[in-house]
């Protein structure tokens, strides 16, 4: 498949993931818009899908360029799978606002470790799943920061965004790891 | 495996998860049975595993003599884990009474495309899931306008069925498209 | 790999499972501790996690020994996703305390036996299962009775122990069953 198609095929399921996951959490007032006059999408503000889906074709792009080797060649079904799971576990995270912090990151945490186990117990993925799980807080971090979204009072633990919040990163960037060779694959 | 074993086994498994199933749907007051005087089978009305034993025969059936074309072989070990997965995803529908639509239908219906996508990522087994989807909630609707049955007020949204019903049967559906060949498989 | 080593790796995992996993109940008082004055770590009892992993490295030795013939040979990134998933489901019994019964027993034990049939569909990982399922809950009802610790009020109702409890077990020691050989694997 040509690139091109690779990076629309990767927007599309981010962008799908992306919409969905937040309408959870939008849903669930785990998650708030803080800005007015933002157009939005579904139920998010329009940076949040845009910046999200750009961040995932970065990180699966990146991962194919810098030549990490794969333990598990996944295929595009198993790109729906990897897609679907990361976006039941978003969903997870909505049913977490009035359960203990040690309890929900032990949860979110160790389905995110599976997913990694499952979808390709390599180093290269690990790695993006871990910077994954250190930038995408990070980031969110900044933008509650800056008073454009916030987290609900009993998840705002981690600087201001919830505890659960790397494990759900971590899981996002196992997958994306391997995104594009799997779009990209044959059959 | 003779054919008559196949259907034997396939309606025994399809009972146990029906039964204990709606069981939970119960003890949870997901639904309710509204006719007095009807036996019950644990906690269901008798109709009940009856109807959904012999839908999931005829889907089951209905696949293999269709000859739609599978992309995974699965056996009989297989057949045990969808069963199993198809059951705790119809137990996790009864803790979702109180959580929004949004938040309960991207979780099963991420869960269901994530069962579709391990268990047969094939047309054939796509196209029984929609089938399953779109006839099984119907017939729900038509129970639940008959008087036989009923969802609880917050769960009842969709025709009076729950939203997250559609997706159940997706799952369901898809398992049931390989359950034949599954177990007829010799070992 | 050395036997020593092994056995070592399997310590440190049943650790981690038991540890993080006792944590999420303790949290939810789901279980308390009772006796003063005994040493902790996290959030356990110091008996607690080495009677764990010694009973984990113990019937991962059994097994082994038995030489009970495994259906699905399984690595050491198996041994990964296995003892996540354990640990997940651990954490999902900590947020049962307000389901009834019929739905946390149903729901806890559909995913067990989808471990089982996952990690490896063998007779002999059913029969340490199962014997995990017995012990297990047997031991804890003891220690309960002892007056050593106690489940919370709504999760009490077998001999003092959650209802779901045997089928926690039940996935432990089916993962148990073939996790000295996924360690030993060469790769």
């Amino acid at each position: 498949m040509a690139d091109r198609r690779v990076a629309l095929v990767i927007l599309g399921l981010a962008l799908v993931v992306g919409l969905a996951g937040d309408a959870c959490h939008v849903a669930a007032s785990t998650t708030r818009y803080e800005w007015d006059g933002v157009p939005s999408v579904w139920r998010s503000a329009v940076w949040f899908p845009v910046a999200l889906s750009l961040s995932v074709l970065g990180a699966a792009w990146l991962s194919e360029r810098a030549g990490t080797v794969a333990v598990r060649v996944r295929t595009r079904a198993d790109a729906v799978a990897g897609a679907a799971v990361v976006l039941a576990l978003y969903a997870v995270t909505a049913l977490l606002n009035d359960v203990p912090a040690t309890v929900s990151v032990v949860l979110v945490g160790s389905i995110a470790v599976a997913v990694w186990a499952w979808w390709d117990p390599s180093p290269g993925a690990l790695a993006v799943a871990t910077a994954a799980a250190v930038l995408g807080p990070l980031a969110e971090i900044a933008v509650v920061a800056a008073g454009a979204s916030s987290y609900g009072e009993p998840v705002d633990g981690l600087a201001g965004v919830a505890p659960w919040l790397p494990c759900l990163y971590f899981a996002a960037g196992a997958v994306a790891a391997r995104l594009w060779s799997a779009i990209a694959d044959p059959g």
